[in-house]
């Protein structure tokens, strides 16, 4: 698998520099020869990130908490002709977040590029039912594991002089879903996250932003959406005319990792179809 | 100790319809007859938030970690005539906060009023140097203990027919100071708690709201204002001309709690001298 | 009926100092002695402003664009034994606003407290139909009008060592109201104003926040709610339980004007019952 | 493959479709065919997000108030072989506004984009000092006229099933410019305007967002770095190590105007190098 991954970078180089005789640019793959981790992403928004810059020219690296997922996702993608790898990876585990990081750097010789996607929501309900171990399973992945993985890659991030982070909240962070309340507070959580690492690693050149999906038709929202009533509700309370598709969380993050966004730092782009969140 | 809190308590009643004369307006001390928990209420801001409510004519239940620091701060209190008993409480041990609740309604009746003030920062430096144990300890006791109490205090509300609820973050969810990350992610989550609690809690006719202190002379945050130079260089950074004091956090607080607040909640208000912080 | 206003003045300071036995503490009227001018105060969230203020201890100036308006409201107030004048005045006209000062100055000697709560919305429908008119008329009145009567105001407040202003934006400055767009982004322009103003005025001891009044029942509002069906409709757009009361907007803004807010300055305090707004 | 690029590039719009065969993706000019608008663009901000835009495959239409101005961008990005006319357009006069629609129309078919650019700034000093003149100017420019523009151009846009507005706002919207103050709060009623059109505008297939700019060097802020002294102060103050090129905040402008952001409406992107903005 990895063979065919190595095979076509060699590829996907050559493309790299399309120049155009008309107007003097050189149009560019934006994430060429750049290393792309992200985690959760064997499904939903996280694999569409993960094809998303694979398209725009970056080798990544996939990864979820099963082998059999992390299989499935690679063949997918390398069948699209994309320079993807995988690992098994449960962000929540120390050992899994430094093997993540060393592999990464074993296969493409270091990392430019995180999304940390990964995210548990182990209760539906009020949000005073939530027992402690829910709080800790939702904080420790959710908010810590993010944090901790970010610890984890920028050491490698710093040896490349500089890098892009994009850690994957929701709009709920701004507007909570109904109930997922102790989801919706790990969210906001990331948000700040984003604020405080974009400050401590500018120095650094490291770039730290954050993507909040609105309701988007996932396996992990279908709570929200699963019959036709319940879809109706939640667009009427959203303001939305339709539930949106993992592919329209992708753009975004492959434009915040590339050189155009080489001033963006510290933000949070709400990719929400116009529901209610934050001036 | 007790004793005495119970026979203020008669005597507080006593003016709490104080007839005006001469614009035939009864001025209440808008508190009165209720029964208020506050965590972390020995020392700096909880402290002054706790003589406010009492001296607004709340019966104020102290706590903190200490049994020392309970009786200092329940002796002074009970010194100025404010009815005030006390009780020590980690707010991280499921047991203590049970025990603060019983307590409370064993003394009082029941319980209208909670100021979840309770909060750690063992970690002073770079978010990236913080361990998994520091991001465990704050999360755990500033937002997992915080979201547990409200808990554990809402079936006691509910029989009053209702109650109100702050939660102090920081000025720093929005705006984080510098060295304490984790600390400033953990405010961030309170933030968002707090309009998720705000929006469940509701139907119960309980409001929760949220107090965000700029940099405020205490124990606390005595790291951020230790010598001159460095407050000089916070002033100047949060753009305030002078470093606030706890008692001017404590109003709002009472204000929060007090009828006058009934269609107040979900809010977050910053108690910071004109730092920025949100729209 | 100015002769009835400064009588009161010397009865209500008589209640200013009322001791209480039992906790030797002072029970002060908050705003006694202060003079608060409070445009749009002849009906409404204004008006019921307007009473707060003069039953917390304020000499209250109030005004309006009508003098049979003004009138009516003057001898309710004044009916209620509180210390209240009145004149006219059309805040989008410099002279008027001039003399709004110059008479509070004339009567009470100096001003304290101003509330901007003179707003216009000569729209209801899409925002795209509104016309060149309609854009002129808000920005005019809305923000135009605010600040400049801020202007007029502020050297009264340094005579006086300091002051207080609180300018009334709406809920629908971060959640826009249906079929009333330029009026709510007259509103979002007033929360800007309010942190520019604080941020200013600090150095001259003037603290500047802002009301944001959620879904209020007043005459202003009536199109949001005129029949059952839409204001059953708003409620669930606004995730409220019920609309709320102008009284129920009056408490913060005498809080934002009294000694314990004296940390308080450039924040927004929306009361909205709950609904979407900010974090 | 080169090869392939470099004829492909004789004709821009012939390279629309650069199928990879390494990769089976089509790489198209994102704007391609596209129309777009770009008011104040022939110095600064605006000149590199008509240049960008026209890059990325749009027709593009500069526009400025000194047909000099107009002459020399247009001359400039002609030469670079881009799709540019130009257009002198006063924003603050409806039959300006008018006439560059209609051109656009007439020399392109339609009018797919729009980028609201135009801002005056004629005071710097004390909020408190603007005159009413410099409040009618700002507020008419900065505010209004974005509003009437973007009512000139939706009718169009509707023709073409859809569009895309991106306003530009500023940092300062969120976090004022020292001595800014009008032109501050111009900017923040933009973000409030781009919620407004963009929940409007939803229903019509028609986006609406915002470009946040913080500290660029541009001729417009030169007040905030022209000498090193001010640069170094500002640079603090904001927490920012470097100053923004404009190029810099061309990118985001066209990703949002692109179909990579369908699902991204009514939002405001900060470009502002980590200053503080909004959560």
């Amino acid at each position: 698998m990895q063979k065919v991954g190595l095979l076509l970078g060699g590829c996907i180089r050559s493309w790299k520099l399309v120049r155009m005789a008309s107007s003097g640019m050189a149009r560019r793959a934006p994430l060429a020869n750049k290393v792309a981790l992200v985690t959760a992403s064997t499904d939903g928004i996280g694999f569409a990130i993960a094809r998303r810059l694979a398209q725009d020219g970056a080798h990544v690296v996939v990864s979820s908490r099963k082998q059999q997922n992390v299989d499935r996702a690679v063949a997918a993608l390398q069948g699209e002709g994309l320079s993807v790898t995988g690992i098994v990876c449960h962000v929540g585990k120390a050992e899994h977040r430094e093997q993540l990081v060393t592999t990464a750097v074993k296969l493409h010789g270091g990392i430019d590029i995180l999304v940390s996607n990964a995210a548990v929501n182990p209760f539906f309900g009020n949000l005073l039912d939530a027992t402690e171990e829910v709080w800790d399973k939702i904080l420790d992945i959710n908010v810590k594991s993010a944090a901790l993985l970010v610890k984890a890659v920028v050491p490698e991030m710093e040896k490349r002089g500089g890098g892009s982070v994009v850690i994957v909240a929701s709009i709920a962070a701004y507007s909570p879903f109904p109930a997922l309340g102790p989801y919706n507070v790990s969210k906001t959580a990331l948000v700040g996250l984003t604020k405080n690492l974009a400050i401590e690693l500018a120095q650094r050149n490291i770039k730290v932003n954050c993507l909040a999906p609105g309701l988007i038709k996932t396996n992990f929202s279908k709570v929200l959406w699963m019959d036709e009533a319940r879809e109706e509700s939640i667009k009427e309370a959203m303001r939305i005319r339709r539930i949106g598709k993992p592919e329209e969380c992708a753009g975004i993050v492959s434009f915040l990792c590339s050189e155009d966004a080489s001033y963006i730092t510290g933000e949070t782009v709400v990719v929400g179809g116009g529901a209610p969140s934050h001036l």
